[in-house]
């Protein structure tokens, strides 16, 4: 069957109230969706997409070679079968592929909104997203999958929105960004900020796009570095030297510095630097007790499924934060729950590239 | 009794013939000492210093309120004892702490190298080292003591220079620089080359120091977060938020980073970020094993006691990285030869920071 990939951008004009009391109006969402929606609506799977992801998930743009970042999990008899169940995947207000984020035009004199842009956090991107659910009459959905800041976007759906999903999967992610992350994303916001090229905001995209901008090349090459673990890097590069350069010449490089050098470089051609900053902070001030007592209380709204995913070696949300979730949930004596911690010593990036290590739970987990 | 600080420079005006073919003439090496020479000489400790180290280690200087990096191991009746042994520290080439480097002037017209110093390897590091001591007429010493570079150095020497030491003692470092480690040394100098206060190494040193250079100040950020673990950070700061900041504002931060910006920042005012760039550069190839078969080939030159110390949290020199030299030296039936894994969620700063550790374990290591 085809996978029947549609896009599509929904224009809202009421205020999207955010957390922080500011106003986010008008706003745009762009989704994709894949395979067909049944007559009951019963077969919807949300697919929320991490702080660089997008709307596409799975196919190939007419005229492209790159598939969706999720292309090997997301299609006709894959891990989540677009032949069964209607796929969405919005791309998160904040962000630079379409919905509304700081570079988009403010109302009503259409400039970027730059540095006034509100403060998005993790529970307004999925208010965000619940509210164009309701504009395509959609009201309950079958499950909720993501990973990462994804993870994090099922996991607030869960306690923000009981009755909305069936079943929660959330892999790869935490209940609150711990320092450890925070630091990497502060990081690659100072080098952003303290390249000249960035002008406190006021850059050309244009420019950027054709230049680069250094500053965010060095932020994702500490965020490359926190996505692997000294052991896949090993594995991937151990200590290959360009053939080209001599070990004794001070910019002579290592296999990994080119490769770093090549994605970082890269990655500004592709993003926006306000949508990094906003982001990140989104990611930096998620944490599902806020509002509650405790983790304890906020995980008692949950009335879905809930199953999560950890991966042994990740370094950006280690497994025991998964696992504090899964405890306090047994704590809690909810048996709607699982937890799956996967051996991998690939690192955060495994929920994207070591597939078959969790697509059959993940199979079984939707049924 | 008094730990006996003494701070001594001695010139060289023979060439020093480094690894890459290069000659560095004339040049300087800084040291200081600690305790008393006896008379047969057989009380010599040398201590290797890290990355951003220097020869001060230990004591406090007149007027001044903060003492040396490993003050708290080295002195009277602590790990390393000064009433007993005759500590020697020298600050290594290619650094900024009165030993020759990348700013030191140029003979014959004086002007700094900047890129026109050479690259150092930890091996020539080593021999300089080496050649210091025969100046001093030490012709063997009982000890040579060191983590991270520190501890690369210590290797160095078991292996170039087989009957200058009783014994090495080795901690927090590795047998050859690993990918992540070289990936997070590429953020800091891709940070400062990208900083266009750097002026492609022609900044001036006295603005830099006033003004900061925020390129080595993210770098750096980078640094203290492969310098600590996941565990310690979440101990250390936890989502705790500075106080005066709105959670809602972008630029709002949590303790973490304000850590790594007072840090980074204050970095900049005593590091020099070409001194930065080549030390980096001399870990990043470090490789006990160059010039030889195989890592058990170097090995085998070993006739030194040879004691390794680990620690089981260890980002950026991973504790089996230590395991694989104990384990080529148990292959290779060398009985000389002790491994230690030190119990600790600290990070690689833990040889640093918790002695209490393995202090023990040094001072008997000693007798």
């Amino acid at each position: 069957m085809s996978l029947n990939l549609q896009t599509h951008t929904e224009h809202f004009t009421n205020p999207l109230y955010l957390e922080s009391g500011r106003i986010l109006e008008p706003y745009d969402i762009i989704y994709e969706t894949y395979g067909e929606l049944n007559e009951d609506k019963s077969n919807v799977v949300v697919v929320c997409h991490a702080l660089t992801g997008s709307h596409h998930v799975a196919g190939t743009y007419e005229g492209e070679t790159k598939a969706g970042w999720w292309d090997g999990f997301i299609g006709s008899k894959k891990a989540i079968d677009t032949d069964k169940y209607f796929v969405i995947c919005s791309n998160v207000i904040g962000s630079c592929f379409g919905s509304t984020g700081p570079m988009s035009p403010q109302h009503p004199h259409q400039e970027p909104y730059r540095y006034k842009f509100p403060v998005v956090s993790i529970k307004d991107m999925v208010k965000a997203q619940r509210i164009l659910f309701d504009r395509l009459n959609i009201h309950r959905v079958h499950a909720i999958v993501g990973g990462s800041m994804g993870g994090m976007q099922a996991l607030q759906f869960a306690i923000h929105y009981p009755n909305f999903a069936n079943k929660i999967i959330a892999m790869a992610t935490t209940h609150a960004t711990q320092p450890w992350a925070i630091a990497f994303n502060k990081v690659a916001q100072e080098a952003i900020l303290k390249d000249p090229e960035f002008k406190q905001g006021y850059y050309d995209p244009e420019i950027l796009k054709e230049q680069g901008l250094s500053g965010m090349a060095v932020g994702r090459m500490a965020g490359h570095i926190s996505f692997l673990s000294h052991e896949s890097m090993r594995e991937k590069f151990g200590r290959e030297y360009k053939l080209t350069d001599g070990l004794y010449e001070l910019f002579g490089k290592f296999q990994v510095e080119s490769y770093l050098e090549y994605n970082g470089y890269n990655f500004t051609k592709w993003f926006d630097p306000l949508a990094y900053l906003y982001i990140t902070k989104a990611i930096n001030i998620y944490d599902l007790s806020r509002g509650f007592d405790s983790l304890k209380e906020a995980l008692k709204r949950i009335t879905a499924e809930i199953h999560l995913i950890s991966f042994k070696n990740d370094l950006l949300f280690k497994n025991f934060e998964m696992k504090e979730i899964a405890d306090e949930l047994s704590v809690l004596n909810y048996k709607k729950h699982s937890y799956f911690d996967v051996e991998s010593d690939y690192g955060h990036d495994a929920f994207l590239v070591e597939l078959d290590k969790f697509e059959d739970y993940v199979k079984e987990t939707l049924l």
